[in-house]
């Protein structure tokens, strides 16, 4: 019988997926189960880009460019332009979600063996992307005590090998909240500028920002024109993430056309997900006001309630919409599993994301989780409550 | 500045967008060009799976499983088991595309300098998938003499080393057209047993046979069950190709395994075109019947008249909607751009793929060419004559 590969065995698992067993165990109790644990968003489509589908009249599905619908890319450009990011359309590559953006920033401008700083904790699926891509993921530790702040540069320094390509950074963050300030994105520029590295800015949650701090895009900083990547995505902005939209963004001519490479291999991205992105570019911006404002009561709520219960310590997040919270217990690992399996308060419990698979360093974060706080204000306090009786039982 | 991956650079261009300045010169000059380039079928979408999105009550556009809607693969299943093929719903993990099958399943088979033996000419984007993969195609010469028939197994027995992995075929082929016969599936069945080698088997063209000679599926041979991955897709099937969805198919559980990690980096594939393609599986089958007379008749028609220009040799193609010509002319590549850019016929031209790019070694199909026959008989008509006429004045 003929075996996978190494690469395949080494592709890591979802932090998350290991839990799933447990969850229909909780659910074949019949409990109910708070999922704290995604990054899916319960916040409603804007209309115009669920309408815009609607009464299409397309006789041939056909492929589309391998960039993009060209009307797309416009709109795209000039979107970014009206929020002080001067991309243009020839920097913009249309792909299949943030995800596949991610994946030719690796391929074009990564070897195999070539090493990637990522400050961590950081989103999971940048492991799977690295070893799909046989690059070495090498992290650099941020702390709960700083909220995630980024690490002083001397640390990236330290870890700058020859094969050192690119540091990707995700702003804000997940699983963090963390919103880099203008000074640490200057660090940033000017060392990779230091070094010859590409900075590949993974910005999905961009508009997700709560205390007025404005968000400085990789795009906005002057002379790392040749070193910046950004990721970007309609996911989250628009509640969209079954679409699969996101592109590749540079103003590095030569990563562009390598990236139009791999784009043109996999032919185009797809077609109706890109006519509902690009309706959804009208937005009205009220939506998004609304939007902002829900999520900052709820981080408010959350950040709060968790703040009340002892031995917790939690970084208040800045942006996106989770937070590391710090538990009172020897091992998330075991605890999220012990919350679905064992525990529930009046037939309710909640399922968590144990933060350990947000490092890439073993041994570190093994008593954090990631909450996401996408779920209502009611069900984000009940949460919380349930989870301080469980911390109380879970340590008797 | 940083600099682009070496991976990124060998990247292969599309064999066809070499072109596309050329046929922009055509345009400039007003004349009307036939695309015989071009794998994007002209037949209408199916009107059951362009009408499924338009009544849609989504709130919000979620992701879906990793592997795809369980409704649409139970589906699925059900639709290879009407067609013979005993395929579970567990053997299946939807795609973006039979293009994303391809990249799972090089993953989760090879690793960096593993090879793959693939009968040449072949799908050119399969070069593609195999640089950003590391892994190194090995090609095997299949060639016009032969109609393009399974070379002799001791052709692929020669080329097998310790770092083979698998063997690639496209059944039936493009650009060949050709349809692989059950005594050379059973061979290839044979070889990849004894060797104990993948075997991934393209069927994307499966439904597109003429001659009444059935389609043996990779999936249809006892005893191979552990080596066999099958990859489809509905962009062909139902003139879907901007739906981006496909599927990667296998009962080896090890293979599924792996594969659903790579999967479950990416998140999910695209929602809509998904439920668009579960509505294609109720496509009447009055509608392959029609699309299966009209392909054939533009096959007939144009095999009848390439065979009738002096020096054309053609390889009668039994499946997929493709065939390679044999010209007399002495650089396809050169015929082919100076069709563009200084040839017309009472202000009308044609365009081709030159047929080396879907070779992988050097100096192999210089004088071929691919016709796709994706246009109308009377626009194929036309083809021929202009191209007869360009071929006379070319050697003039
Ligand atoms: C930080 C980050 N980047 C990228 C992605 C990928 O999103 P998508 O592929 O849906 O655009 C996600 C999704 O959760 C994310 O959290
Ligand atoms: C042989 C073959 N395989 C795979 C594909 C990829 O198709 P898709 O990604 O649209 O499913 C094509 C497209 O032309 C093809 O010709």
């Amino acid at each position: 019988m003929p075996k996978v590969s190494d690469k395949g065995s080494r592709m890591p698992e979802s932090p998350i997926r290991k839990l799933v067993p447990y969850s229909e165990i909780a659910k074949k109790k019949g409990h109910k189960v708070y999922h704290l644990n995604i990054g899916q968003p319960d916040i409603r489509t804007p209309e115009v880009a669920m309408n815009s589908i609607k009464n299409l009249d397309i006789k041939v599905l056909e492929y589309s460019h391998s960039a993009g619908f060209e009307s797309y890319r416009t709109k795209l450009s000039q979107y970014y332009k009206d929020h002080g990011l001067p991309i243009d359309v020839a920097d913009i590559i249309i792909t299949t979600g943030g995800s596949e953006a991610l994946m030719f920033a690796m391929g074009s401008t990564m070897d195999v063996d070539d090493e990637i700083i990522i400050p961590e904790p950081f989103y999971a699926n940048y492991n799977g992307f690295s070893t799909a891509s046989g690059v070495k993921v090498v992290p650099v530790i941020s702390t709960i005590d700083t909220g995630f702040a980024l690490p002083p540069i001397a640390d990236f320094e330290k870890l700058i090998t020859p094969k050192t390509k690119a540091i990707l950074i995700c702003n804000p963050g997940n699983p963090t909240g963390y919103l880099y300030s203008k000074e640490e994105m200057q660090q940033l520029a000017d060392l990779v500028k230091k070094h010859d590295l590409f900075l590949i800015a993974d910005e999905v949650y961009r508009e997700f920002t709560y205390d007025g701090d404005p968000h400085y895009s990789v795009m906005n900083i002057p002379g790392i024109e040749e070193n910046a990547i950004m990721i970007d995505s309609v996911s989250k902005r628009y509640s969209m993430c079954g679409a699969r939209i996101g592109c590749i963004v540079s103003k590095n001519k030569e990563v562009m056309a390598t990236a139009m490479k791999f784009a043109q291999a996999r032919l185009s991205p797809p077609t109706f997900a890109q006519i509902a992105s690009e309706a959804a570019l009208q937005t009205p911006k009220s939506y998004f006001d609304e939007v902002i404002t829900e999520y900052r009561e709820r981080r408010d709520i959350l950040i709060e309630a968790l703040n009340k219960i002892e031995g917790v310590k939690v970084a208040t997040p800045k942006g996106a919409f989770y937070c590391i919270a710090q538990l009172p217990i020897d091992d998330a690992d075991k605890f999220a599993q012990w919350l679905l399996e064992s525990f529930d308060l009046n037939g309710e419990t909640v399922m968590v994301a144990p933060a350990a698979g947000f490092y890439s360093t073993p041994g570190v974060g093994l008593n954090e989780v990631r909450i996401a706080y996408v779920l209502k204000k009611e069900d984000l306090i009940k949460s919380v409550d349930i989870l301080k009786e469980a911390i109380k039982t879970y340590n008797a």
